[in-house]
Protein backbone atom coordinates (compact mmCIF):
# COMPACT_ATOMS: atom_id res chain seq x y z
CA UNK A 1 0.00 0.00 0.00
CA UNK A 2 1.50 3.44 -0.39
CA UNK A 3 2.77 5.13 2.25
CA UNK A 4 2.32 8.70 2.20
CA UNK A 5 4.53 11.02 3.58
CA UNK A 6 3.46 15.09 4.53
CA UNK A 7 5.95 17.40 6.17
CA UNK A 8 4.61 20.06 8.63
CA UNK A 9 5.53 22.36 10.63
CA UNK A 10 4.59 22.75 13.78
CA UNK A 11 2.79 26.05 15.16
CA UNK A 12 2.74 28.37 17.72
CA UNK A 13 -1.04 27.50 17.65
CA UNK A 14 -0.73 23.78 17.81
CA UNK A 15 0.94 24.12 21.48
CA UNK A 16 -0.16 24.66 24.79
CA UNK A 17 1.33 26.52 27.74
CA UNK A 18 3.82 24.06 28.32
CA UNK A 19 4.87 25.04 24.84
CA UNK A 20 4.01 21.49 23.45
CA UNK A 21 1.48 20.68 21.25
CA UNK A 22 -2.19 19.98 22.64
CA UNK A 23 -3.08 16.49 21.71
CA UNK A 24 -6.16 17.52 20.00
CA UNK A 25 -4.21 19.50 17.22
CA UNK A 26 -2.79 15.88 16.49
CA UNK A 27 -5.68 14.59 15.28
CA UNK A 28 -6.00 17.65 13.50
CA UNK A 29 -2.74 16.92 11.66
CA UNK A 30 -4.24 12.99 10.97
CA UNK A 31 -7.24 14.14 9.56
CA UNK A 32 -5.17 16.10 7.22
CA UNK A 33 -2.72 13.65 6.73
CA UNK A 34 -5.60 10.70 5.76
CA UNK A 35 -6.94 13.07 3.14
CA UNK A 36 -3.49 13.45 1.85
CA UNK A 37 -3.12 10.00 1.36
CA UNK A 38 -5.96 9.48 -0.70
CA UNK A 39 -5.27 12.56 -2.83
CA UNK A 40 -1.77 11.27 -3.34
CA UNK A 41 -3.35 7.83 -4.49
CA UNK A 42 -6.20 9.44 -6.40
CA UNK A 43 -5.01 12.51 -7.48
CA UNK A 44 -8.20 14.26 -6.36
CA UNK A 45 -9.17 17.03 -3.57
CA UNK A 46 -11.48 15.47 -1.33
CA UNK A 47 -14.02 17.71 -2.68
CA UNK A 48 -13.34 16.47 -6.49
CA UNK A 49 -13.85 12.95 -4.56
CA UNK A 50 -16.76 14.04 -3.21
CA UNK A 51 -18.14 14.54 -7.01
CA UNK A 52 -16.46 11.73 -8.07
CA UNK A 53 -17.31 8.93 -6.21
CA UNK A 54 -20.78 10.18 -4.94
CA UNK A 55 -19.43 9.38 -1.67
CA UNK A 56 -19.89 11.61 1.72
CA UNK A 57 -16.73 11.26 3.80
CA UNK A 58 -15.03 8.58 5.77
CA UNK A 59 -15.86 9.48 9.58
CA UNK A 60 -13.60 8.05 12.05
CA UNK A 61 -14.92 4.91 14.50
CA UNK A 62 -12.34 4.21 16.62
CA UNK A 63 -9.16 6.05 16.65
CA UNK A 64 -6.32 5.63 19.40
CA UNK A 65 -2.94 7.70 19.68
CA UNK A 66 0.43 7.07 21.88
CA UNK A 67 2.58 10.07 22.38
CA UNK A 68 6.57 9.39 22.70
CA UNK A 69 8.24 11.94 22.31
CA UNK A 70 6.81 15.79 22.52
CA UNK A 71 7.21 18.08 19.56
CA UNK A 72 7.10 22.25 20.09
CA UNK A 73 6.33 25.35 17.69
CA UNK A 74 9.45 25.47 15.05
CA UNK A 75 9.95 21.86 14.67
CA UNK A 76 9.57 20.20 11.24
CA UNK A 77 8.07 16.67 11.50
CA UNK A 78 7.07 14.46 8.93
CA UNK A 79 4.06 12.02 8.77
CA UNK A 80 3.96 8.54 7.07
CA UNK A 81 0.55 7.44 6.70
CA UNK A 82 -0.60 4.35 5.48
CA UNK A 83 -4.37 2.02 5.21
CA UNK A 84 -3.18 -1.29 6.91
CA UNK A 85 -6.54 -2.92 6.04
CA UNK A 86 -9.49 -2.52 3.96
CA UNK A 87 -12.93 -4.64 4.52
CA UNK A 88 -15.63 -4.08 2.33
CA UNK A 89 -16.56 -0.31 3.48
CA UNK A 90 -14.37 0.41 6.47
CA UNK A 91 -10.55 0.53 6.95
CA UNK A 92 -7.54 0.80 9.17
CA UNK A 93 -5.11 3.91 8.66
CA UNK A 94 -1.68 4.05 10.60
CA UNK A 95 0.08 7.48 10.73
CA UNK A 96 4.00 7.47 11.85
CA UNK A 97 4.86 10.85 12.92
CA UNK A 98 8.62 11.14 13.45
CA UNK A 99 10.67 13.98 14.71
CA UNK A 100 14.59 14.00 13.37
CA UNK A 101 13.79 10.52 12.73
CA UNK A 102 12.30 9.00 15.52
CA UNK A 103 8.52 7.98 16.29
CA UNK A 104 6.73 10.79 18.10
CA UNK A 105 3.26 9.81 18.07
CA UNK A 106 1.68 7.06 16.77
CA UNK A 107 -1.67 6.77 15.89
CA UNK A 108 -4.52 4.15 14.19
CA UNK A 109 -7.55 4.73 12.67
CA UNK A 110 -10.79 2.58 11.87
CA UNK A 111 -12.63 4.87 9.29
CA UNK A 112 -15.79 4.17 7.32
CA UNK A 113 -16.45 5.23 3.68
CA UNK A 114 -20.06 6.89 3.66
CA UNK A 115 -22.24 8.16 0.91
CA UNK A 116 -25.73 9.41 1.15
CA UNK A 117 -28.34 7.53 1.39
CA UNK A 118 -30.85 7.11 -1.44
CA UNK A 119 -33.44 7.09 0.44
CA UNK A 120 -33.26 10.17 2.28
CA UNK A 121 -30.07 12.17 1.31
CA UNK A 122 -29.92 13.77 4.68
CA UNK A 123 -28.64 10.19 6.10
CA UNK A 124 -25.29 8.91 5.29
CA UNK A 125 -24.37 5.15 5.02
CA UNK A 126 -21.68 3.08 4.73
CA UNK A 127 -20.69 2.24 1.16
CA UNK A 128 -18.39 0.01 -0.58
CA UNK A 129 -14.88 1.61 -1.23
CA UNK A 130 -14.59 2.18 -4.60
CA UNK A 131 -11.98 -0.39 -6.18
CA UNK A 132 -10.80 2.19 -8.41
CA UNK A 133 -9.19 3.82 -5.20
CA UNK A 134 -8.23 1.06 -3.62
CA UNK A 135 -6.08 0.16 -6.89
CA UNK A 136 -4.24 3.62 -6.91
CA UNK A 137 -3.59 2.76 -3.19
CA UNK A 138 -1.94 -0.15 -4.12
CA UNK A 139 0.19 1.07 -6.81
CA UNK A 140 3.75 -0.23 -6.58
CA UNK B 1 -31.53 45.88 22.55
CA UNK B 2 -31.31 42.12 24.65
CA UNK B 3 -27.72 41.65 26.10
CA UNK B 4 -27.31 37.94 26.45
CA UNK B 5 -24.71 37.56 29.25
CA UNK B 6 -22.93 34.23 29.03
CA UNK B 7 -19.80 32.51 31.56
CA UNK B 8 -16.82 30.85 30.07
CA UNK B 9 -13.65 29.24 31.89
CA UNK B 10 -11.11 29.68 29.67
CA UNK B 11 -9.41 26.02 29.29
CA UNK B 12 -6.19 25.12 28.95
CA UNK B 13 -6.75 24.02 25.41
CA UNK B 14 -7.12 27.82 24.69
CA UNK B 15 -3.99 28.57 25.58
CA UNK B 16 -0.99 29.10 23.61
CA UNK B 17 2.90 29.06 24.95
CA UNK B 18 3.05 32.67 26.41
CA UNK B 19 0.02 30.99 28.70
CA UNK B 20 -2.79 33.29 27.59
CA UNK B 21 -5.36 32.87 25.11
CA UNK B 22 -4.63 31.91 21.59
CA UNK B 23 -6.47 34.91 19.90
CA UNK B 24 -8.17 32.89 17.39
CA UNK B 25 -9.76 30.62 19.98
CA UNK B 26 -11.69 34.07 21.16
CA UNK B 27 -13.74 34.23 17.83
CA UNK B 28 -14.88 30.49 18.12
CA UNK B 29 -15.88 32.15 21.77
CA UNK B 30 -17.45 35.18 19.97
CA UNK B 31 -19.08 32.65 17.45
CA UNK B 32 -20.44 30.89 20.04
CA UNK B 33 -21.83 33.88 22.21
CA UNK B 34 -23.33 35.45 19.17
CA UNK B 35 -25.43 32.18 18.00
CA UNK B 36 -26.63 32.13 22.36
CA UNK B 37 -27.71 35.43 22.23
CA UNK B 38 -30.11 34.28 19.32
CA UNK B 39 -31.01 31.34 21.49
CA UNK B 40 -31.85 33.35 24.18
CA UNK B 41 -33.97 35.35 22.41
CA UNK B 42 -35.84 32.67 20.46
CA UNK B 43 -36.05 29.40 22.84
CA UNK B 44 -34.04 27.35 19.63
CA UNK B 45 -31.11 26.07 19.32
CA UNK B 46 -29.09 26.87 15.90
CA UNK B 47 -30.67 23.75 14.63
CA UNK B 48 -33.37 24.09 15.62
CA UNK B 49 -33.56 27.63 13.84
CA UNK B 50 -32.38 26.13 10.52
CA UNK B 51 -36.06 24.42 10.93
CA UNK B 52 -38.16 26.70 12.01
CA UNK B 53 -36.82 29.67 9.60
CA UNK B 54 -35.39 27.86 6.47
CA UNK B 55 -32.46 29.91 6.65
CA UNK B 56 -28.50 28.56 6.15
CA UNK B 57 -26.66 30.86 8.94
CA UNK B 58 -25.40 34.06 9.34
CA UNK B 59 -21.81 34.31 7.77
CA UNK B 60 -19.04 36.48 8.54
CA UNK B 61 -18.93 39.44 6.46
CA UNK B 62 -16.42 41.20 8.60
CA UNK B 63 -14.80 41.30 12.51
CA UNK B 64 -12.74 43.41 14.55
CA UNK B 65 -11.52 42.49 17.82
CA UNK B 66 -9.51 44.47 20.56
CA UNK B 67 -7.29 42.83 22.64
CA UNK B 68 -7.17 44.55 25.92
CA UNK B 69 -6.39 42.47 29.05
CA UNK B 70 -4.52 38.78 28.78
CA UNK B 71 -6.55 35.90 29.54
CA UNK B 72 -5.05 33.09 30.62
CA UNK B 73 -6.42 29.14 31.81
CA UNK B 74 -8.74 29.23 34.52
CA UNK B 75 -9.83 32.45 34.14
CA UNK B 76 -13.49 32.86 34.57
CA UNK B 77 -14.80 35.73 32.01
CA UNK B 78 -18.90 36.57 30.82
CA UNK B 79 -18.92 37.65 27.20
CA UNK B 80 -22.30 40.02 27.17
CA UNK B 81 -23.27 40.00 23.73
CA UNK B 82 -25.55 42.44 21.70
CA UNK B 83 -26.66 43.46 18.42
CA UNK B 84 -26.46 46.98 17.78
CA UNK B 85 -27.79 47.44 14.34
CA UNK B 86 -29.79 45.01 11.66
CA UNK B 87 -30.15 46.14 8.34
CA UNK B 88 -32.63 43.88 5.99
CA UNK B 89 -30.32 41.04 5.94
CA UNK B 90 -26.95 42.25 7.35
CA UNK B 91 -26.54 43.25 11.36
CA UNK B 92 -23.89 44.34 14.00
CA UNK B 93 -22.90 42.06 16.87
CA UNK B 94 -20.79 43.43 19.80
CA UNK B 95 -19.30 41.40 22.65
CA UNK B 96 -17.53 42.59 25.39
CA UNK B 97 -15.48 39.94 27.19
CA UNK B 98 -15.10 41.09 30.98
CA UNK B 99 -12.33 39.11 33.37
CA UNK B 100 -13.02 40.55 37.33
CA UNK B 101 -15.54 43.45 35.87
CA UNK B 102 -12.79 44.92 33.51
CA UNK B 103 -13.21 44.79 29.68
CA UNK B 104 -10.37 42.70 28.36
CA UNK B 105 -11.56 41.86 24.80
CA UNK B 106 -14.07 44.10 22.50
CA UNK B 107 -15.61 42.56 19.18
CA UNK B 108 -17.50 43.57 16.18
CA UNK B 109 -19.09 41.73 13.73
CA UNK B 110 -21.33 42.22 10.85
CA UNK B 111 -22.77 39.54 9.65
CA UNK B 112 -25.68 38.31 6.85
CA UNK B 113 -28.64 36.22 7.26
CA UNK B 114 -28.62 33.97 4.66
CA UNK B 115 -30.79 31.15 3.38
CA UNK B 116 -31.13 28.46 0.30
CA UNK B 117 -31.01 29.74 -3.04
CA UNK B 118 -34.68 28.58 -4.10
CA UNK B 119 -32.74 27.79 -7.96
CA UNK B 120 -29.91 25.88 -6.51
CA UNK B 121 -30.17 24.57 -3.23
CA UNK B 122 -25.61 24.51 -2.97
CA UNK B 123 -26.08 27.92 -2.92
CA UNK B 124 -26.67 30.26 -0.27
CA UNK B 125 -28.14 34.23 -0.80
CA UNK B 126 -28.90 36.68 1.85
CA UNK B 127 -32.64 37.13 2.97
CA UNK B 128 -34.48 39.22 5.11
CA UNK B 129 -33.81 38.68 8.87
CA UNK B 130 -37.56 37.28 10.41
CA UNK B 131 -39.34 40.11 12.17
CA UNK B 132 -39.87 37.78 14.24
CA UNK B 133 -36.69 37.24 15.72
CA UNK B 134 -36.00 41.12 15.58
CA UNK B 135 -39.31 41.26 17.99
CA UNK B 136 -37.81 38.39 20.05
CA UNK B 137 -34.27 40.73 20.17
CA UNK B 138 -35.80 43.25 21.19
CA UNK B 139 -38.65 42.67 23.65
CA UNK B 140 -38.09 44.61 27.17
CA UNK C 1 -13.92 7.58 42.54
CA UNK C 2 -16.18 10.55 41.79
CA UNK C 3 -17.81 10.71 38.32
CA UNK C 4 -17.82 14.19 37.88
CA UNK C 5 -20.78 15.27 35.00
CA UNK C 6 -20.25 18.07 32.41
CA UNK C 7 -23.38 19.38 29.99
CA UNK C 8 -21.81 20.46 26.77
CA UNK C 9 -23.73 22.34 24.09
CA UNK C 10 -22.35 21.05 20.90
CA UNK C 11 -21.32 24.53 18.84
CA UNK C 12 -22.00 25.13 14.91
CA UNK C 13 -17.99 26.00 14.70
CA UNK C 14 -17.09 22.51 16.40
CA UNK C 15 -18.87 20.66 13.26
CA UNK C 16 -17.72 20.07 9.67
CA UNK C 17 -19.26 19.94 6.25
CA UNK C 18 -20.96 16.77 7.38
CA UNK C 19 -22.94 18.69 10.14
CA UNK C 20 -21.35 16.92 12.54
CA UNK C 21 -18.82 17.15 15.24
CA UNK C 22 -15.16 16.87 13.44
CA UNK C 23 -13.44 14.51 16.15
CA UNK C 24 -10.75 16.03 17.40
CA UNK C 25 -13.09 18.53 18.67
CA UNK C 26 -14.13 15.76 20.75
CA UNK C 27 -10.61 15.63 22.41
CA UNK C 28 -10.89 19.19 23.19
CA UNK C 29 -13.76 18.40 24.78
CA UNK C 30 -12.60 15.38 27.14
CA UNK C 31 -9.28 17.60 28.20
CA UNK C 32 -11.17 19.87 29.62
CA UNK C 33 -13.66 17.26 30.75
CA UNK C 34 -10.48 15.92 32.89
CA UNK C 35 -9.65 19.36 34.31
CA UNK C 36 -13.54 19.80 35.33
CA UNK C 37 -12.55 16.64 37.12
CA UNK C 38 -9.78 17.37 38.92
CA UNK C 39 -11.42 21.05 39.71
CA UNK C 40 -14.58 19.63 40.87
CA UNK C 41 -12.15 17.16 43.43
CA UNK C 42 -9.87 20.16 44.36
CA UNK C 43 -12.20 22.82 44.19
CA UNK C 44 -9.07 24.75 42.34
CA UNK C 45 -8.63 26.06 38.90
CA UNK C 46 -6.20 24.28 36.83
CA UNK C 47 -4.04 27.53 37.33
CA UNK C 48 -4.82 27.35 40.69
CA UNK C 49 -3.42 23.38 40.64
CA UNK C 50 -0.17 24.56 38.93
CA UNK C 51 0.47 27.16 41.89
CA UNK C 52 -0.74 24.73 44.69
CA UNK C 53 0.75 21.69 43.73
CA UNK C 54 3.90 22.63 42.26
CA UNK C 55 3.06 20.80 38.99
CA UNK C 56 2.76 21.49 35.61
CA UNK C 57 0.20 19.38 34.18
CA UNK C 58 -0.90 15.69 33.07
CA UNK C 59 -0.08 15.24 29.48
CA UNK C 60 -1.55 12.77 27.52
CA UNK C 61 0.25 9.52 26.78
CA UNK C 62 -2.04 7.50 25.39
CA UNK C 63 -5.94 7.90 24.21
CA UNK C 64 -8.72 6.04 22.43
CA UNK C 65 -12.18 7.02 21.23
CA UNK C 66 -14.73 5.11 19.92
CA UNK C 67 -17.13 7.14 17.98
CA UNK C 68 -20.61 5.41 18.23
CA UNK C 69 -23.66 8.21 17.40
CA UNK C 70 -23.09 11.11 15.79
CA UNK C 71 -23.65 14.69 17.28
CA UNK C 72 -24.48 17.84 15.63
CA UNK C 73 -24.83 21.25 16.45
CA UNK C 74 -27.18 22.39 18.61
CA UNK C 75 -27.28 18.83 20.30
CA UNK C 76 -27.31 19.13 24.41
CA UNK C 77 -24.40 16.25 25.31
CA UNK C 78 -23.11 15.22 28.72
CA UNK C 79 -19.63 13.84 29.58
CA UNK C 80 -19.38 11.60 32.62
CA UNK C 81 -15.31 11.58 33.95
CA UNK C 82 -13.84 9.32 36.23
CA UNK C 83 -10.35 8.36 37.05
CA UNK C 84 -10.26 4.24 36.25
CA UNK C 85 -7.11 3.63 37.84
CA UNK C 86 -4.00 5.70 39.85
CA UNK C 87 -0.75 4.67 39.70
CA UNK C 88 2.20 6.05 41.51
CA UNK C 89 2.49 8.90 39.23
CA UNK C 90 0.34 7.90 35.99
CA UNK C 91 -3.58 7.46 35.94
CA UNK C 92 -6.68 6.60 33.49
CA UNK C 93 -9.44 8.09 32.71
CA UNK C 94 -12.72 7.49 31.22
CA UNK C 95 -14.94 9.69 29.59
CA UNK C 96 -18.76 8.64 28.65
CA UNK C 97 -20.77 11.14 25.92
CA UNK C 98 -24.00 10.97 26.52
CA UNK C 99 -26.36 12.02 24.17
CA UNK C 100 -30.13 11.51 25.51
CA UNK C 101 -28.89 9.13 27.61
CA UNK C 102 -27.48 6.70 24.70
CA UNK C 103 -23.64 6.13 24.94
CA UNK C 104 -22.31 8.30 22.11
CA UNK C 105 -18.69 8.49 22.32
CA UNK C 106 -16.17 6.64 24.61
CA UNK C 107 -12.81 7.45 25.39
CA UNK C 108 -10.22 6.52 27.56
CA UNK C 109 -6.84 7.95 28.80
CA UNK C 110 -3.47 7.37 30.23
CA UNK C 111 -2.07 10.46 31.36
CA UNK C 112 1.03 11.40 33.45
CA UNK C 113 1.36 13.73 36.75
CA UNK C 114 4.20 16.31 35.71
CA UNK C 115 6.45 18.45 37.40
CA UNK C 116 8.75 21.23 37.06
CA UNK C 117 12.35 19.24 37.06
CA UNK C 118 14.71 20.86 39.62
CA UNK C 119 17.35 20.67 38.00
CA UNK C 120 16.36 22.27 35.24
CA UNK C 121 13.15 24.46 35.61
CA UNK C 122 12.43 23.99 31.61
CA UNK C 123 12.43 20.05 31.60
CA UNK C 124 9.07 18.29 32.72
CA UNK C 125 9.37 15.12 35.02
CA UNK C 126 6.82 12.85 36.04
CA UNK C 127 5.90 13.15 39.90
CA UNK C 128 3.39 11.17 42.43
CA UNK C 129 0.00 12.55 41.84
CA UNK C 130 -0.54 14.25 45.47
CA UNK C 131 -2.49 12.42 47.77
CA UNK C 132 -4.72 14.94 48.56
CA UNK C 133 -5.84 14.80 45.23
CA UNK C 134 -6.04 11.28 44.98
CA UNK C 135 -8.26 11.57 48.51
CA UNK C 136 -10.42 14.56 47.11
CA UNK C 137 -11.04 12.43 43.52
CA UNK C 138 -11.99 8.89 46.37
CA UNK C 139 -14.75 11.04 48.77
CA UNK C 140 -17.87 9.40 48.45
CA UNK D 1 9.29 45.16 2.79
CA UNK D 2 9.05 41.43 2.06
CA UNK D 3 6.10 40.53 1.13
CA UNK D 4 5.82 36.24 1.77
CA UNK D 5 3.81 34.23 0.05
CA UNK D 6 2.49 31.19 1.23
CA UNK D 7 0.18 28.30 -0.32
CA UNK D 8 -2.28 26.73 2.17
CA UNK D 9 -4.90 23.76 1.36
CA UNK D 10 -7.95 24.16 2.94
CA UNK D 11 -8.91 21.00 4.69
CA UNK D 12 -12.13 19.51 5.45
CA UNK D 13 -11.32 20.43 9.55
CA UNK D 14 -11.12 23.78 8.68
CA UNK D 15 -14.72 24.51 7.13
CA UNK D 16 -18.35 23.90 9.01
CA UNK D 17 -21.37 22.65 8.14
CA UNK D 18 -22.10 25.07 5.40
CA UNK D 19 -19.10 23.60 4.03
CA UNK D 20 -17.04 26.73 4.12
CA UNK D 21 -14.10 28.14 6.10
CA UNK D 22 -15.14 27.93 9.75
CA UNK D 23 -13.70 32.13 10.00
CA UNK D 24 -11.58 31.44 13.33
CA UNK D 25 -9.53 29.49 11.34
CA UNK D 26 -8.97 32.11 9.02
CA UNK D 27 -7.22 33.51 12.19
CA UNK D 28 -5.03 30.40 12.55
CA UNK D 29 -3.67 30.72 9.26
CA UNK D 30 -2.98 34.42 9.37
CA UNK D 31 -0.60 33.61 12.97
CA UNK D 32 1.10 30.69 11.09
CA UNK D 33 1.50 33.40 8.14
CA UNK D 34 3.02 36.40 10.45
CA UNK D 35 5.21 33.78 11.58
CA UNK D 36 5.96 32.39 8.24
CA UNK D 37 6.87 36.16 7.05
CA UNK D 38 9.60 36.59 9.63
CA UNK D 39 10.98 33.17 9.77
CA UNK D 40 11.40 34.12 5.64
CA UNK D 41 13.48 36.93 6.50
CA UNK D 42 15.38 35.98 9.56
CA UNK D 43 15.79 31.94 8.00
CA UNK D 44 14.80 31.34 12.03
CA UNK D 45 11.62 29.94 13.37
CA UNK D 46 9.48 31.32 15.82
CA UNK D 47 11.50 29.28 18.61
CA UNK D 48 15.34 29.59 17.46
CA UNK D 49 13.63 33.50 17.12
CA UNK D 50 12.92 32.99 21.22
CA UNK D 51 16.45 32.03 21.58
CA UNK D 52 18.31 34.59 19.33
CA UNK D 53 16.57 38.06 20.52
CA UNK D 54 15.33 37.29 23.98
CA UNK D 55 11.58 38.01 23.00
CA UNK D 56 8.50 36.47 24.04
CA UNK D 57 6.51 36.55 20.88
CA UNK D 58 4.39 39.46 19.30
CA UNK D 59 0.88 39.43 20.92
CA UNK D 60 -2.12 40.57 19.21
CA UNK D 61 -3.47 43.68 19.65
CA UNK D 62 -6.12 44.60 17.17
CA UNK D 63 -7.35 42.43 14.50
CA UNK D 64 -9.66 43.11 11.59
CA UNK D 65 -10.76 40.66 8.33
CA UNK D 66 -12.78 40.99 5.77
CA UNK D 67 -14.54 37.74 3.97
CA UNK D 68 -15.22 38.57 0.36
CA UNK D 69 -15.20 35.78 -1.68
CA UNK D 70 -16.08 31.75 0.70
CA UNK D 71 -13.33 28.71 0.97
CA UNK D 72 -14.05 25.31 0.77
CA UNK D 73 -12.38 22.27 1.55
CA UNK D 74 -9.98 21.41 -1.00
CA UNK D 75 -9.33 24.88 -1.88
CA UNK D 76 -6.18 25.93 -2.99
CA UNK D 77 -4.59 29.13 -1.69
CA UNK D 78 -2.20 31.83 -1.24
CA UNK D 79 -1.26 33.68 1.53
CA UNK D 80 0.53 37.42 0.92
CA UNK D 81 1.51 38.67 3.93
CA UNK D 82 3.85 42.32 4.48
CA UNK D 83 4.28 44.40 7.48
CA UNK D 84 3.05 47.69 6.49
CA UNK D 85 4.14 50.00 9.10
CA UNK D 86 6.58 49.33 12.12
CA UNK D 87 7.09 51.70 15.24
CA UNK D 88 9.55 50.84 17.94
CA UNK D 89 7.98 47.90 19.29
CA UNK D 90 4.10 47.80 17.51
CA UNK D 91 3.72 47.02 14.10
CA UNK D 92 1.28 46.48 11.20
CA UNK D 93 0.47 43.79 8.88
CA UNK D 94 -1.55 42.78 6.20
CA UNK D 95 -2.65 39.55 4.52
CA UNK D 96 -4.03 38.89 1.27
CA UNK D 97 -5.78 35.62 0.95
CA UNK D 98 -6.26 34.79 -2.51
CA UNK D 99 -8.78 31.89 -4.28
CA UNK D 100 -7.71 31.74 -8.45
CA UNK D 101 -6.08 34.97 -8.23
CA UNK D 102 -9.51 37.08 -6.61
CA UNK D 103 -8.93 38.62 -2.83
CA UNK D 104 -11.02 36.09 -0.79
CA UNK D 105 -9.90 37.35 2.94
CA UNK D 106 -8.18 40.63 3.74
CA UNK D 107 -6.74 40.97 7.21
CA UNK D 108 -5.14 43.59 8.90
CA UNK D 109 -3.00 43.13 12.22
CA UNK D 110 -1.54 45.12 14.97
CA UNK D 111 0.43 43.67 17.13
CA UNK D 112 3.34 44.54 19.68
CA UNK D 113 7.10 42.73 20.21
CA UNK D 114 7.35 42.02 23.60
CA UNK D 115 10.32 40.04 26.01
CA UNK D 116 10.41 39.10 29.01
CA UNK D 117 10.21 41.32 31.67
CA UNK D 118 14.03 41.04 33.45
CA UNK D 119 12.14 42.18 36.97
CA UNK D 120 9.69 39.67 36.87
CA UNK D 121 10.55 36.76 34.20
CA UNK D 122 6.85 35.71 34.39
CA UNK D 123 5.75 39.00 33.02
CA UNK D 124 6.04 39.91 29.10
CA UNK D 125 6.52 44.15 27.93
CA UNK D 126 6.94 45.70 24.97
CA UNK D 127 10.43 45.99 23.46
CA UNK D 128 11.66 47.51 20.48
CA UNK D 129 11.93 44.97 17.47
CA UNK D 130 15.25 44.33 16.90
CA UNK D 131 16.97 46.43 13.78
CA UNK D 132 18.40 42.99 12.72
CA UNK D 133 14.95 41.84 12.24
CA UNK D 134 13.38 45.30 9.95
CA UNK D 135 16.52 45.24 7.99
CA UNK D 136 16.04 41.48 7.18
CA UNK D 137 12.48 42.05 6.41
CA UNK D 138 13.77 45.36 4.14
CA UNK D 139 16.15 43.83 1.82
CA UNK D 140 15.37 44.31 -1.79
Amino acid sequence: MLVNSRAVRIEWGDCDPAGIVFYPRYFEMFDAATTAMFSAATGLTKYQMFEAYKFAGYPMVDTRARFLVPCRFGDDVTIETTMTEAKRSSFNITHHLKKEGALAVEAFETRVWVGRDSADAARIKSQPIPAEVLAQLSRP
